[in-house]
C-alpha cells in the first residue's frame, strides 16, 4: 500500500505547468530569502568580484510523501534523544573509553580529546552545556507489504544546519498548495496534494529559543564593571549557507532582543580575549567595527570547527581551546561533539553487551527506551572479534550494508558490493575508523523534481531523509536539565544515484513533507 | 541651519566600519528580498543561462535627512492630489484640448488618445477607475538661511514603482539604527542617527489595499455561469524589478486572499479574451498552466504599456485597446495615464489664465488649494506667445532651469546652460514636446554612500527625491470617490553628477529618511 503512494507521485508536469512552477519557485526563493551564495564553479569570482549575487537554495518543486506514523514517532522521541546525548556527554569516562581505541589512528578525534583534557586539567568554569541537535531518519520499507518503520541515519550534535531554511521550504510548498487563494492551481491536481498540507515547521523558533535559553541561563556579566552580553556565531570563511544562519540570528535579535555577532573561526583570537586577571574567565568580544566597545559572550554557537578542514593550523586548535576554557556556554562542548561520533551511535546500537540506553535513560520508562532502540539500524565495528568484519568482507552480506567513516567530514560512504575490496585496500589498523551499518531501505519508487542553484531542473528517483530538530540545555555537573525541546524538521531529498555511486552527479535539495 | 544638518552627514566610515556595514547590507537585502535581477552587463546570459541569480537592489547605507515640515506637508496633500488627478481624468474635454496641440508631433500621445477615442466610440462598459499614484518632491532650499519648501518634481499616474521595495529599505535602515538590540553599533555614532527613526512606511499595504478596493468594487462575475475573479498584473518581458511587484501580489494573495496572475504585455491576446456574445465585455483570463480553467479579471494593473518602447507593434496597441474596452477596472485608464503627462503638470502650474485647481478641486477649502499650488515649481511651455521661450533661450535665465520632455520615457532632461543650444538644434515645431521648469534647489551639501547592484560602493554628493504614494478609486461617470488613501513613501537618492551631466555615471538608490 505504502509503495503505491509513490508510484504516481509527483504528478506529471506539461511544459506550461513546469515553466510556471519553476518561475514561481525561482521568484519565491528570492523574495523570501531561501537563498545561498553561488558556488564559484557557477558564478566565478571574475563575474562577481564583490560577492554580491545570491541564488536559489536547492529545493524540490513538490513536497515529498512521508509516512505519518514515522514522522510522529520521530517527533515523539526527540526530547528523549536530547536527554540521551546530554547524559552521554556527562559521562566523560564512558566517552573516554570509546575514544581511547581511536586516538592513535584518528588525529581529528585525538585533537578534540586533547582539547577536552587540556581544559579539564585547568578546570572548566562553565558547567552549562547547550545542544542544538538534528536527528536524521529514513522510513525503512523493505517490502511493499510491510508497514514502514523509522530508522536513524545519524545524530548531529554540532553545526546542525538548514533549520533556518527548512521553515522557508515548508512555507514555499504550503503556499504553492494553496495558490491562488480559493482556487489552487500551482500544482497539477493529485489526490495527495489536495488532501494534505505540510505539518507546521518551527525550526527557527525552536533553535533560536535554545540559544536564548542558554543566553538567559548564563546570567549577568562576570566582568567588572559589568559588560553588555551577546551570543557569538563562530562561522567558516566563505560560508555559502549564510542565510540559513542569519534566519536564527534574525530571530534572536528581533524576537529575543539579544545581540548576536558573527565571528570567523580564523579570527577568534583577533576579536576575543579572556582577561588573565579574572578567574571566572569571561569571553570578551570586541566588535572590529566599534572601537572601544566590549561585549561578554554568554553563548558560543559553532557553525565551524566541526570538520578537520576547519582546523588549518595549531592556532585553530588553540582557538578551540580558548573558547572551551572560557565561561561562555558552548553549543556544543568538545565532549558533546565527540558524543555525536558515529562510533557512539554504533556502540549504542550494539545488540550484545551492556545496555547503554537503559543506563543513560535511567528514569525513562522502558517502553520509550525500546521505541528509541527500535530506531537503530543494526551497525557494527570491524574489530576482529565482532560480527561486522565478516558481514563486510562477504559479498552477499556486504550487499545489504553501507560502510561509514566514523568521523565528521571524514569522507564518503562506501556502498554494498564495493565494501570488501575497499576494506582489503586499507591496512587493517585503519579499519577501526569505519562503521558498518545495515542499509535502510527507503521507498524504492520515490520521485521528485528539483531546482538546482544554477537554475537547472532535474527530476528522477530520490531518497529522502527527515531531520528532527531538538535543543537541550543542561548542567554538566550533575546532569540537571534546564531546557529540553523538540520542534521543527527538515526533509532533505537526494538524487538516488548520489548514494549509489558515491559521486554527486545528482542533487541534494531542501524539501518538505506531506504525511500519508 | 538646515544646511548644517547635511554638512557632517553621514558620519565617516573607517575601513572596519565600512566592511561591516557593507557586508551586513549585502546579506540583509538577500535575506529580506530587497533584490533585483542583475543587468546582463553585470551577470551575462552565458554566466547564468537559466536566469536564477539575483542581486541587491541599489540602496544607500544610511537614511537621508529630510525636512520634517516638507515630509508632513507632502503626506497631508496626497489625498488632495489623488482627488485632483481623478477630477482631471473625469474631464475628457479638458484633457483633449491640451492633447490636441501635441497629437501631430508626439505619436505616443497620439496613439494613447486614439485608444481612448476608439473605446469611447464603442462605449465604455466600466466607469470605475483606479489610480495608484506617486507624487515626487524635493525640498527647495535656495539659501542656507531660508526655510525649506516642498516642490513637486512630477506626479506619476501609471506604473508608479518601488512601493514594494521602499518598505524594505525603511526596515533595513531602521534595523541598522537599532542593531544590536539595546546597544546600537552598526553605524558610527552621530546625533541625527541616535535621535531619530525613519517614519513608518506602509507602501505595500496602501498600494495593495487600493487594488483590493477595486477588486471588491467590481462586484460579482459578469459571466454566465459565474467565474472566479482575479487581478492581473500586466508586466514587461525581462522585468528586473520583479520583486518590487511581487511584494504587492504577495500582500494581495496572503492578506486579501485575492488571486493574482502576472501577464506579459506581449501575451495579452494569448491568454485573455472578451466573449463577443457578452455585452458586459468581461475580460477572461486563461492561466496557461491550468487547462480549462478561466478567471474573470476585475482589475488590470499596468506595470507595462507606460513607455513607447512597450509598444513594439500595432498588436501591442490593439492589446491596450482590448484591455481598455473590457469590463475590468484599469489601473490606470488611458485618460488617467494622459492626465499624468508633464504638460498637464505645466498647465496646472500656469500663473496666468484660468484657475484650473480651483475648478477641479471645487469643494476643497481655498487654503488647502493654495498649499497644493505652493508645491508647483514655476514651469512653462515653449510657445511663441509664452514666457518660457525667452527664459529658455537666454543663457542667464536658462541657467536656473531644466528642460524636460513632456512624455513618459521620452528621453533625458537637459540642464541649465545646455538648454539654449539644444533647443536651437531642434526644429521649432518640436519645441512643444518640451517643458521648461525652474530648477528646484535641494540641499547642496547632501551626501550618502550607496551599494550598487554589482557590489561596488560609491559615496559622494547626492540629490534625494521623496515620493508619496496614494490610491484612489472613483466613478468616472459623475466623479464619485469610493476610496481615497495616502500611505507609504519612497526616498530615491541619486549621485549628483547624474543630474548635472545627464549621463548615469553615478547611481540612483533606494533610500529612506530621518526627519529633522
Amino acid at each position: 500500500m505504502a509503495d503505491s503512494v509513490y508510484a504516481d507521485y509527483p504528478p506529471h508536469l506539461n511544459p506550461a505547468q513546469k515553466e510556471f512552477l519553476v518561475r514561481t519557485v525561482k521568484d519565491w526563493t528570492v523574495q523570501h530569502g531561501l537563498m545561498i551564495r553561488p558556488a564559484p564553479t557557477f558564478i566565478s569570482k571574475e563575474s562577481d568580484p564583490q560577492g554580491v549575487v545570491a541564488t536559489s537554495a536547492p529545493v524540490t518543486l513538490f513536497p515529498s510523501p512521508f509516512p505519518k506514523s514515522c514522522f510522529e514517532e520521530a517527533q515523539a522521541l526527540q526530547t528523549v534523544y536530547n536527554q540521551l546525548y546530554a547524559a552521554i556527554t556527562c559521562d566523560e569516562q564512558w566517552i573516554g573509553d570509546i575514544m581511547e581505541d581511536l586516538i592513535d589512528v584518528d588525529d581529528f578525534i585525538s585533537h578534540l580529546w586533547n582539547v577536552h583534557l587540556a581544559v579539564k586539567k585547568e578546570g572548566y568554569v562553565q558547567n552549562l552545556s547547550l545542544g542544538l541537535y538534528r536527528s536524521d531518519y529514513m522510513p525503512h520499507m523493505p517490502s511493499a507489504s510491510s508497514p514502514p518503520s523509522l530508522k536513524q541515519v545519524e545524530f548531529n550534535t554540532i553545526s546542525s544546519s538548514f533549520g533556518g531554511l527548512s521553515t522557508l521550504v515548508t512555507s514555499l510548498h504550503t503556499e504553492l498548495l494553496n495558490s491562488p487563494p480559493g482556487h489552487p492551481l500551482a500544482y497539477p491536481s493529485h489526490p495527495l496534494l489536495s488532501s494534505s498540507q505540510p505539518p507546521k515547521n518551527t525550526s527557527v523558533e525552536t533553535l533560536s529559543a535554545g540559544l536564548a535559553a542558554a543566553h538567559t541561563a548564563y546570567g549577568s556579566s562576570k566582568s567588572s564593571p559589568a559588560l553588555p552580553t551577546c551570543i557569538i556565531f563562530v562561522v567558516q570563511e566563505g560560508e555559502r549557507n549564510v542565510f540559513d544562519q542569519l534566519a536564527l540570528s534574525r530571530q534572536l535579535t528581533q524576537i529575543h532582543k539579544i545581540p548576536v555577532f558573527r565571528l570567523l573561526s580564523s579570527e577568534v583570537f583577533t576579536h576575543t580575549h579572556i582577561p588573565a586577571s579574572n578567574p571566572s574567565r569571561p569571553l570578551i568580544y570586541r566588535p572590529p567595527h566599534a572601537e572601544g566597545v566590549e561585549f561578554e559572550v554568554t553563548t558560543v554557537y559553532l557553525r565551524s570547527f566541526y570538520t578537520p578542514t576547519d582546523y588549518k593550523s595549531e592556532r585553530d586548535w588553540d582557538a578551540r581551546i580558548h573558547l572551551e576554557r572560557s565561561a561562555a556556554i558552548k553549543c556544543p562542548t568538545v565532549l558533546n561533539q565527540l558524543a555525536g561520533s558515529k562510533i557512539v551511535q554504533q556502540v549504542l546500537a550494539e545488540a550484545q553487551g551492556p545496555d547503554h540506553l537503559a543506563k543513560f535513560l535511567a528514569g525513562t520508562d522502558s517502553t520509550t527506551i525500546e521505541r528509541l532502540r527500535a530506531t537503530f539500524a543494526p551497525q557494527y565495528d570491524l574489530s576482529s572479534s565482532g560480527r561486522g568484519r565478516s558481514l563486510a568482507l562477504t559479498p552477499e552480506t556486504a550487499a545489504n550494508h553501507v560502510l561509514k567513516p566514523q568521523r565528521e567530514g571524514g569522507g564518503n560512504n562506501i556502498y554494498k558490493e564495493a565494501i570488501p575490496d575497499f576494506l582489503r585496500s586499507l591496512p587493517e589498523t585503519e579499519w577501526k575508523r569505519w562503521i558498518l551499518m545495515e542499509l535502510i531501505q527507503p521507498p524504492a519508487e520515490a520521485k521528485n523534481v528539483a531546482l538546482r542553484p544554477d537554475g537547472e531542473v532535474l527530476s528522477g528517483n530520490v531518497i529522502g531523509e527527515l531531520g528532527i530538530y531538538g535543543t537541550i540545555l543542561w548542567d554538566q555537573a550533575g546532569g540537571k536539565i534546564l531546557h529540553n525541546e523538540q520542534g521543527g524538521w527538515l526533509m532533505r531529498t537526494k538524487g538516488k544515484d548520489v548514494n549509489e555511486g558515491g559521486v554527486a552527479t545528482g542533487f541534494s535539495s531542501l524539501d518538505s513533507v506531506i504525511l500519508y
